[in-house]
């Protein structure tokens, strides 16, 4: 069963906005096991959707479009569906009534526009907008079925989920189950290494990788008869996956490495602290994207060493013998965000994030970073490449995993942690 | 001359990558005025990519593809482009040497990858790529011509503006110039209102708006009989429009709300620390993505009371008083923060991000922020709408143009400024 997607809008061809409608449909469909033929995207332009619809519907069982339905005249897709299907615009009593009703709520009228979006498809089945105002109609037409949607994303994801959805899944194969895991600190190739030969040992399974910033998810996809039997399927081989990746694995699905840090933290009663120079802030802004003040005291950036040794204590003796880029200074802000703040924990990362502040040993992307806790200091140090923000991006994960890693290390052998040296 | 764009791969079908290139090429083309039709998406497919590349060729002026030029067996765009155009693979002497000196350069060695890459369409005019191993490749076709770029971005773009943009600026009519202007400050509506009647004024020139954000872009462009032209209209009616928007515009171009700022307060040798609550570190962090380190000195993150008592010396009183989110905080927090950096200006941002700690009488989305400066400190506030990441970059947009305010005002009448109280 054969899906393309139809993204409408002169803004798309443009570059003026991304088109991440078919960025998040063709992510649900394939997650789902729908084959996504194609993507295609043309401007608010009589002849050329026309003809690319038609072309679409004779192709393909589902043709799922996007856009142009909003309320101004060069909203056209409602009038092209219509004619290309065979039939013309009507008022649509019942759409328009419920426009009439949430705009009320709100304490507005109906206006020209919401007329214009009620001038529907005669024919047309409608989908209803539970969140925005233009409804949502599928065009059948002998093998073929075509579904439009607004281009607004939050209204098209509402009616995707509440109307689409439940109508292609019995078409579909709706065989598939998927599993994403996680994994920080090793390239694809060296993931796909751990995980050679695990699609032979689980037939049915297929792996894939997706490279996200320093991170690389993997895809544990399984195809059997039914979905119940898919998802056992993915699930030992997810399970055998884990094992293999060891420490490089550090959650799944809607986790991040702050979600996974932060429950780590929670459930050992530890509140945190950071001392960034490099990262400029970046780590505590991650750490803080999520409700955090529960286990978050704070954090410093400092750029200048007056600031580390003023705020954070770190010795005027240590600057000056090994540099602010060194891991005796990440130590010591580290241990000195902890006395600042009197935090069970605190990490801190010092390096240069370029393009410029290289010296002979010292290149740019070297960076050092340090998580003092209850039980000591950890220090590690690398040199990533890229630009400015890819070192910073990079530096922000290495700190973060690392007190991942020193969390889990405490939760395994917790008492006999306590009052271990560095690297306990 | 019609531009349509092809993206090769089965990633962005399934929604696993972005279609980052079609929407850069999309600007790129639609700024110089070339018309982009349409953009296409199909997989790693042989007879899916042969038909849709057929009927693009046969419809468009240019067909710009990306994708599938890489080593592996699944990268067919080579092999499909050669039999869509009657020809045939061979293996090009001249691409294989140019990556060999490339490669010998890093100290690696020529693989079957880079063979594969230097099999090339028997009859097309090569594009070297000056970033990576494959070359890119030009295919003619009576009135049609053909281009093919490798999908990594910085191959892609590297690839275009050396090869391809030379080869098609003389075909396009080339009779467009767009100036953008960035505004912040007030919503789309307000911002076209301001504008209303320029294009009548400027015939010629159209005005585009973009919402980034809590940005607005307006994107002046103009149509004449050539380029130069097309520029004095463009820019005729942007000075125009810069005296419309008044504080609203702050840059053009390549400029962001941080280099304004960080180019404001170098021009007046000011030295910068940040005292964050709910924004987390967002403000610092964006302050640090470029190079600051000569003006930027630090910056805290103070979630909990005792961290802004402590660290910046907010009085208990205030806090007990008047709340950690009030005027009086915010105000004491940049004070603080000026006083502990010893810097020349220094900002606060303190308030509620959500998605709880409200109160009755502060909810959620609520924010108050100040800049310190010489001549005294600034305060003000708001209630922003949307979710908890809105709420923070909203706060940071607010303090950023609070403090490229403070700094215009005192360019324009600094001796005066000095000693003024707040709101100087």
């Amino acid at each position: 069963m054969s899906v393309a997607l139809l993204s409408i809008g002169t803004e798309l061809l443009h570059g003026e906005i991304a088109n991440s409608n078919a960025e998040w449909l063709g992510d649900q469909l394939a997650s789902r096991g729908f084959d996504v033929t194609r993507i295609e995207c043309v401007g608010d332009e009589r002849a050329i959707l026309a003809t690319t619809l038609q072309r679409l519907i004779q192709e393909n069982a589902f043709v799922l479009a996007t856009g142009g339905l909003g309320p101004t005249t060069d909203d056209l897709t409602a009038e092209v569906a219509a004619s290309v299907f065979g039939t013309h615009l009507a008022l649509d009593e019942d759409a328009l009534a419920a426009m009439r009703r949430k705009l009320e709520k709100a304490g507005r009228i109906v206006g020209a526009g919401h007329v214009k979006q009620a001038q529907l498809p005669v024919g047309a089945e409608i989908l209803s907008n539970s969140v925005g105002s233009a409804p949502g109609f599928l065009l059948t037409r002998a093998e073929s079925r075509a579904f439009f949607m607004p281009g607004v994303p939050r209204e098209m994801r509402a009616i995707f989920e509440q109307h689409i959805l439940p109508r292609m899944l019995p078409s579909g194969k709706n065989n598939a189950f998927r599993v994403v895991l996680h994994t920080y600190g090793a390239g694809e190739s060296a993931v796909a290494e751990r995980l050679s030969g695990l699609e032979a040992e689980h037939p049915g399974v297929l792996l894939g990788y997706r490279i996200k910033g320093p991170e690389v998810d993997v895809k544990v996809m399984a195809r059997a008869a039914d979905r119940a039997e898919a998802r056992q399927l993915a699930e030992a081989a997810a399970d055998d996956a884990r094992i293999r990746l060891g420490g490089l694995f550090y959650g799944e699905g809607d986790d991040t490495l702050v979600s996974v840090v932060a429950r780590a933290l929670r459930s050992r009663g530890w509140s945190l602290a950071v001392a960034e120079s490099c990262t400029g802030g970046l780590v505590a802004k991650e750490l803080t994207q999520i409700p955090a003040s529960d286990y978050f005291i704070g954090g410093t950036v400092t750029y200048r060493n007056a600031a580390k040794s003023g705020l954070l204590g770190v010795s005027e003796d240590t600057l000056r013998g090994h540099g602010a880029v060194s891991p005796e200074v990440a130590a010591e802000m580290a241990q000195g965000a902890r006395r600042t703040f009197g935090s069970d924990v605190a990490l801190a990362v010092t390096g240069i994030a370029g393009p410029t502040g290289a010296t002979p040993d010292k290149p740019v992307g070297l960076v050092h970073w340090a998580v003092a806790h209850p039980g000591g200091t950890v220090v590690d140090q690398r040199v990533f490449s890229g630009d400015r923000n890819q070192v910073q991006q990079a530096a922000c994960y290495a700190v973060l995993d690392e007190l991942r890693r020193v969390c889990a290390a405490a939760r395994v052998s917790r008492p006999s942690n306590r009052g271990l040296g560095p690297n306990g």
